[in-house]
């Protein structure tokens, strides 16, 4: 699963892009983010990341938990936010195929 | 759904006290937070909450978007999280019965 670092002046377009991107290879992806601004950003990018999936006929959810990264030797507390594929949204599935 | 007020300056403990209450009664409940304060207290809050439920047996994961929260006659962009049970966890189920 790819892990992608977010911090509080991360685009939350830009993130929400690299969301989409890793989500059309894995079922999942990973955000780290330490610090209020931090988790922000990456909520954010989280929400834009649904509009851009459920255009693609997908929807996404998130499962948070505690983490501890290792920063320049100093040990924190960081939260995960593990993102994944909840279904299909049947709103775009072509209907051409008739099998 | 019951919708949560969630600020900087709430305890994550408690929050994620009542997101397990609200969870009890229904399968999912709305937390609303604006500003980066906020939404870091709720995702602690919902990290906190899966610990909890986790001993009851049960998982949880939220969705989260966009909502305009009105306060004092002022139109503010908020984050809303919806919080839901994924399932139950079979770690905690009782094998007692045999039927």
């Amino acid at each position: 699963m790819e892990t992608l670092k977010v911090s509080s002046k991360s685009n939350p377009n830009s993130v929400a892009g690299a969301i989409a991107g890793a989500l059309s290879k894995e079922p999942a992806v990973e955000l780290q983010a330490i610090g209020a601004g931090a988790v922000n950003q990456a909520v954010k990018a989280v929400a834009v990341a649904r509009r851009f999936l459920k255009e693609a006929g997908k929807d996404i959810g998130m499962i948070p938990g505690f983490v501890d990264i290792e920063i320049g030797g100093e040990k924190r507390t960081g939260i995960s936010i593990k993102v994944f594929i909840t279904g299909e949204s049947k709103d775009n599935v072509s209907t051409e195929s008739e099998e």
